[in-house]
């Protein structure tokens, strides 16, 4: 690369088109440059940066895809960026032991398929899975659709080996599924967000691949009666491996940008999937479709594996098909007791009509996981002032339900101002305490999780 | 109770009677009478109690029912025992959202019983599940038969409640499946063996209760094929809810004690279950028949569910039936990669032999999980100095095929002395820094887990 200078067999840059890319993410969050950019090729090198940096007082922000909605890998302070692309190896599949060990670059959607492949099935899958790295999901405990049923990637991850700040490699977690040996350090980086340390090798679990899918979508004229099927779905002992939610709105944007020819003129449809064996899945699916049709849904099928991936690429086109409608997306993660997303629904579109701003909702709703988008254009000052302070309304009407500020996205910069209204102040002294037990200067990703004010 | 008064409202004693009852638990472990022994009602009282130890300079034991197997509740230096059998009640039973949340003193089987009832499922099945508490179970992370499928307590605490050394109360987790929130305090407190906090309510993931289970008993005439067929039958994609194993000795100790008519002959035995729905059972038994055979293991259906209660029961009386071959039980719960346990049975029937100590093992086969009985009398010092010297080579045969000190019962007083042959001095500085942030004086529960000498 041109302008990139080893420093001791390490690919660095300082190039001004290099730290561009590397200066934002996909949140709202303000860019800013780092000082340089380095792309080590293993946890030796990753421990050499750290001990430079501190020598040097820069921070270390780690990088896996820059897909994070929340600002988590934007450089603050004078910063040294990690970035994982010369890590991407899948490093072994144990068959046996059913785990697979990876580097932190490795992309989930990549590892997804290489493990079909061999039968074997990875649930975790961010809507970003064709591009976001495993490294980046370990850092923000990232879950997706099929976490209704198969948890968060917390729920697979079986060992960690990181570099925390004064460089030293260290081992968390195992090669066995129990362990009851000390305090759990894996599950503490698990969703720190780099704050803590730098993952270079995450071994984790795998599960056989389900023998067969089924998909199919179930439309409803009610917002509140799409809610309420979610929770008596699960109550009636059936767990679908997604129960995913879309309304009017996002089925608009949808069909206004790569249209799949949803119908427009239902007020919400939930986007359901059974796995395991055939037999089953039939008794189940007759299970959901009477709980739905009691509610006033109407159910069609996926046919084959080509109409299935055609309705999925079109939830995930929801986030960018947003853009559509207006320039600006606030976009948050929040998660309530599953059976409270009815009458949340039906608040937000109260707020949405009485504020004008249109607020568009869809997601997780197996797991009561909504990403609730405010839409907004921020070049119009006012509108964009109305639209961030119907954030702090929709952060109280998650709590109220008992619900967090975020299911998968984490807290990075943009939410961090809001962190206080749901950790206690004890429960943040403890947690900052654990980070200066780990980072006693504060160069692990500075200004994350933790609002500097 | 005679002598007990009260400390504002808080049951305590110091009567010698009491206090004899709280000083051992289930382990080797010297017994240590308390100064004191308090039931708590509530958070409040346990609060108030961490601020009178604090400022009188007492150590905090938090205890379940004693039924841990390393000294995790056994008093070390002037210490208050703080004891919840009066905090037993199943606050809440949450079937939409599908959580329970309970005070630690509930008993496991209790809890399991009273779920089923309502057809749902609580998996961690430790075999002390009678007595032993669901506080007890998070403080040690504990496990059971069913971990192989279900995983283990840590899987299924989705928020605690709980009071750190200064008295004041925390809330860690949540009300949701999701959480990207800040770092994972839930996680650190599951496993920390009362070091960190005592925990004062619990939630817990709850799953719908199978339809159907099978049980069927396999013998072995090789120690290795047993351990060989265990790989197999996950290999193969099946995932039995329990792949319990025990050896001759074991077979043996349970006909000597109490008959249940297992054959005496064989080298090995594995009890399987497989639950879900009957026709998926039925398809998955065969697979796993099918592996046994080949490896020439002959398979037993149990019948009905007496035939079933009635294995399990003499699995679970393999422990207390082992007093009958030695008086002292030198038991560890190692755990290595399931596809290293048919080697490790070889090197461990061999140390049996050429040491001339019975070292007896059974246990969790599915998960790795193996809990090896080095069979002494501790009255007799050469053999008892000799089964303890077992106990590091052991250990040395365990890590060397990437496995773990402890599957299920933690580290306590007994296994502290090894910590440091599986935690590096690295993360051991980080795991004790933690400690000093919760507990800067260390009165919580004071030489588990970090070995003082």
């Amino acid at each position: 690369m041109k302008g990139s200078f080893s420093l001791n067999d390490i690919e660095i840059s300082t190039e001004k088109e290099d730290l561009l890319c590397y200066s934002f993410d996909a949140s709202s969050a303000e860019a800013a440059l780092p000082r340089a950019v380095a792309w080590p090729r293993n946890a030796d090198q990753v421990a050499r940066l750290l001990r430079y940096a501190d020598e040097n007082s820069m921070n270390v922000i780690s990088r896996g895809a820059g897909t994070g909605m929340t600002g988590g890998s934007v450089p603050r302070g004078a910063s040294l960026v990690l970035s994982f692309e010369k890590m991407r190896k899948i490093l072994d599949v144990d068959t046996r032991n059913m785990t697979v060990t990876v580097e932190p670059g490795v992309i989930n959607g990549r590892l997804q398929k290489e493990l079909e492949y061999l039968g074997f099935f990875y649930p975790p899958d961010p809507a970003s899975l064709a591009v976001c790295t495993i490294g980046g999901n370990v850092a923000t405990n990232a879950g997706g659709p099929r976490a209704v049923k198969y948890g968060v990637t917390r729920d697979y991850v079986m060992g960690i080996e990181a570099v925390v700040a004064d460089g030293t490699v260290i081992t968390t977690g195992g090669r066995t599924h129990k362990k009851a040996v000390g305090y759990d350090l894996r599950n503490l980086l698990v969703g720190s967000e780099g704050t803590l340390a730098v993952s270079t090798r995450i071994r984790l679990k795998m599960l056989p691949l389900p023998e067969d899918v089924m998909t199919f979508l179930v439309f409803f004229n009610s917002l509140e009666a799409s809610g309420t099927a979610v929770a008596k779905i699960i109550s009636s002992k059936v767990i679908p491996r997604t129960i995913e939610f879309m309304d009017r709105y996002s089925i608009e944007a949808i069909e206004n940008y790569k249209p799949v020819g949803l119908p427009t003129e239902v007020e919400a449809l939930l986007l359901i999937e059974l796995d395991g064996y055939p037999a089953t899945i039939r008794k189940e699916a007759e299970r959901v479709v009477d709980i739905c049709h009691t509610l006033g849904g109407e159910a069609i099928v996926a046919e084959d594996s080509t109409a299935r991936e055609r309705l999925w690429e079109a939830r995930r086109s929801v986030s960018p098909a947003l853009y559509h409608l207006k320039p600006t997306k606030i976009n948050e993660d929040i998660v309530v007791p599953r059976d409270k997303i009815p009458s949340l629904l039906v608040d937000l579109r109260r707020l949405s009509e009485e504020s004008g701003i249109r607020i568009v909702c869809f997601g997780h709703a197996g797991d009561g996981n909504i990403h609730v988008n405010i839409m907004v254009d921020a070049h119009d000052p006012a509108e964009y002032a109305k639209g961030k302070g119907l954030v702090r309304t929709l952060f109280e009407l998650t709590l109220r339900r008992g619900g967090s500020l975020s299911g998968e996205h984490g807290i990075g910069l943009t939410k961090a101002p809001y962190l206080g209204m749901e950790v206690k102040e004890r429960e943040l002294q403890l947690m900052q305490g654990i980070k200066r037990v780990f980072d006693p200067r504060g160069m692990m990703n500075p200004g994350k999780i933790f609002d500097p004010r």
